[in-house]
């Protein structure tokens, strides 16, 4: 795609009436169109001059603060302009409608990224960090779209793709002459570096699920038998009353879903209907659901009422309970005269009462702690690469698989080749070093206007 | 009112996913707290830095544009600081939060616009205009409000009280030897110059009624006997389905308000149950809300059915149609083999189809000048006061008329100068020269927060 052009407008800030909207416009046009805003004399790059904005009849729609931003030191590498008025959808449409007259069009969703990305101010992996930073809604997945946004993806991906271009180089010596094969030393060693390449880039791979948890939220299943508490627990840690509660045993039928922030994460927190080994039938309708919300789970808080003996639960849930996924909640611990042991010691438990709140701070403890050890890598840095990338890097490695195999097996030195440009082609398809015209449409129509 | 000496700080774009948001903070500790998140190199001002906001914990929060505005040349007079952000609420919480953790306190609704006016950078009218400014919907209210905004009021004001003043002084000159009395030819001068002093002050409580029309949009109520086409002519005019149309007369019960654009105005338009001579009892009901919006409305659109004879009009509606106020449309002229001569001499009438479109545009250029005459000052400059300014005026036009009386009638000079000094009052109030806490706080509270 070569580089735009023609200039673009949008409001890049809500709709709605505020103290401030912005307009922002970019493009060539854009020093032009200020000197005929406002006034001739040109307004410097990055300051910001308060003046009146008057539309091409000489009628002021408002007064403004002004930047001009001079490419290529501007969000999208373009000289640009940003209009800050009055936040009055009015006056914003006004100011459009305007600038249409002057020969500006409207700027389609996610076109301003896509020109930065054009422009060289930032490969694919930052510009899709863009979008994560604007949906991000906990602390981790602010902190991962921030990194991404600054080419922490980047950065290793530039590492593999060094290792892999090496093995290239190496490889591509030997095809000008057919004649000689590579020799068994030089095999090793190439199988040796191609283990790296595919150990760094299954490091990478290992990083969607969490990736997947940040974007999405950690889909966190509260499951036990009727009547144990699991609404409660819901209302509990959402703070209001969200979910009927009733003494009545299989109250909740359909379940209920409710983000929440706990700690640095986001918890799509799903309350679902009692699991009863001899259900009604309407009940086990419900407990279908329930099958199939706990089959999908990230993480179980399985809630026991401490004042009955523990039930049995169905093969397709319990063969899925893990100490790594799972947290057993002794509920109802207040109607006990003595604190009871903990029932298992498989699985992660504690005493808890939603009634009281009791334990409830600790039970949003553990759950960061589970949740903390999804992350692949536990150091400063966090990577978390999305279902695109994902995508990318399973067909690298089964480029690097395939190659691996030729070398190992002694194949023919010019076949190899193309599998490793395979994995450099998927490698480069994720920085968008790949022209691929039809992706990067689709991808960039997912942004919101004025991004 | 003394001027602040705490910061303060707001989101100042709508809440809600986008490309841009924009946290306000102004007070005196902006300059530090730039330093503080931005680094020891002080921000030079106005101009915008592309930077890293980190919070207290050290945590990058976002890539920011950061604008540093120095006291007085910043909205609200004070230093004060533009952070531009991602369009997340999640990011823009964060960051508040960590504002809030270096000491800067939430702003009230209305607070940076009650800072600008306590720090003299605009008088209460130009405080007023940005609310105005803010909520206008169409051309002509901003126009207003962007002339009030630029001291259109207040120079007037100034006039009348600068006019105000002369007589004071004139007066003053004989309180300090009470046993002279006004010279008769005086008296002749003082009643001329109160006289001007009045007139000025009439000519700005005229501007009232079109005040309030660009503020609240000019009600528009259709009327007419059942059957005569208003719901049809109601949705041509806002150009969807909105209100049910059917063959059966007495389709409409409820009355029903939209708001359109027409031109430079606004219109409240309200379709409502036709006037049936001899109503049933549910279409009585109907008819007694039609009653209702008739007596409250600003411009009548009286829909005949040009097939049928005149109706005749209930008195109470009747009375109030004048030819400032009305337009008789004919409807269904399209269902007429030629054209009928149009009914009324007295009232302006228009052929119209609201089935076909037919005579919609000439329809609308009516409206338009119909809504223009309400205009008391046809020139260039729109003076279009709100209640609390007229309620002003009518205080200051009682004690100018006080004052009047006493001077023709050679009353004694002392009482007349605290007359002239509540006339002065009033028109001070309006500018807000005079100090009345309560009545700023009440003003500012009904802006919105972050202006």
């Amino acid at each position: 795609m070569s580089r735009p052009t023609d200039t673009i407008a949008a409001l890049a800030t809500p709709v709605g009436t505020s103290a401030i909207a912005v307009v922002r416009v970019s493009g060539p046009d854009c020093a032009s169109l200020a000197q005929g805003l406002f006034g001739p004399v040109p307004l410097p790059p990055r300051v910001a001059r308060h003046t009146d904005y008057r539309n091409l009849q000489g009628a002021v729609l408002d007064d403004v603060l002004a930047t001009f931003y001079q490419a290529p030191r501007s969000y999208t590498g373009e000289d640009s302009l940003e209009i800050a008025l009055h936040g009055n959808p009015f006056i914003a449409q006004s100011i459009l409608n305007d600038l249409l007259a002057r020969g500006i069009r409207l700027a389609e969703a996610g076109e301003f990224t896509q020109r930065a990305f054009l422009c060289g101010k930032m490969d694919l992996s930052q510009a899709e960090a863009v979008m994560d930073l604007i949906h991000a809604r906990s602390e981790r997945a602010l902190a991962a779209a921030n990194q991404q946004l600054r080419g922490s993806l980047g950065r290793h991906l530039s590492e593999l793709t060094e290792g892999l271009l090496l093995v290239l180089a190496r490889i591509e010596a030997y095809i000008d002459f057919p004649d000689e094969d590579l020799p068994a030393e030089d095999r090793r060693i190439v199988v040796k570096e191609l283990d790296t390449v595919l150990h760094g880039t299954a490091r990478l791979l290992a990083t969607h699920h969490y990736g997947e948890l940040l974007r999405d939220g950690i889909k966190t299943v509260i499951i036990g038998e009727p009547n144990a508490g699991k609404s409660s627990l819901l209302n509990r840690l959402i703070g209001r009353d969200r979910a009927l509660v009733s003494p009545e045993p299989g109250t909740t039928r359909d379940f209920i879903e409710e983000r929440i922030i706990l700690g640095p994460h986001c918890l799509r927190l799903i309350d679902t209907a009692g699991l009863n080994p001899s259900p009604a039938a309407l009940e086990k309708l419900g407990m279908d659901k329930t099958l199939e919300r706990a089959a999908e789970a990230d993480l179980f808080l399985w809630v026991l009422d401490a004042t009955r003996p523990i039930p049995a639960l169905p093969d397709s849930v319990s063969s899925r309970l893990t100490p790594a996924n799972t947290l057993v909640l002794l509920n109802k611990a207040d109607l006990l005269a003595e604190s009871t042991p903990l029932p298992f010691t498989a699985l992660p438990s504690l005493s808890i009462s939603a009634l009281t709140g009791d334990g409830i701070t600790s039970l949003g403890d553990h759950i960061t702690r589970l949740a903390d050890a999804f992350r692949f890598d536990q150091g400063d840095e966090i990577i978390a690469i999305n279902a695109r990338h994902a995508d990318a890097l399973r067909r690298a490695t089964e480029c690097l698989n395939t190659a691996r195999d030729k070398v190992a097996n002694s194949g023919p030195t010019e076949l190899l080749a193309s599998d490793l440009r395979g994995a450099l082609d998927a490698f480069g398809e994720i920085a968008g070093k790949i022209d691929n015209e039809r992706m990067l449409d689709h991808l960039f129509k997912t942004f919101c206007i004025g991004k």
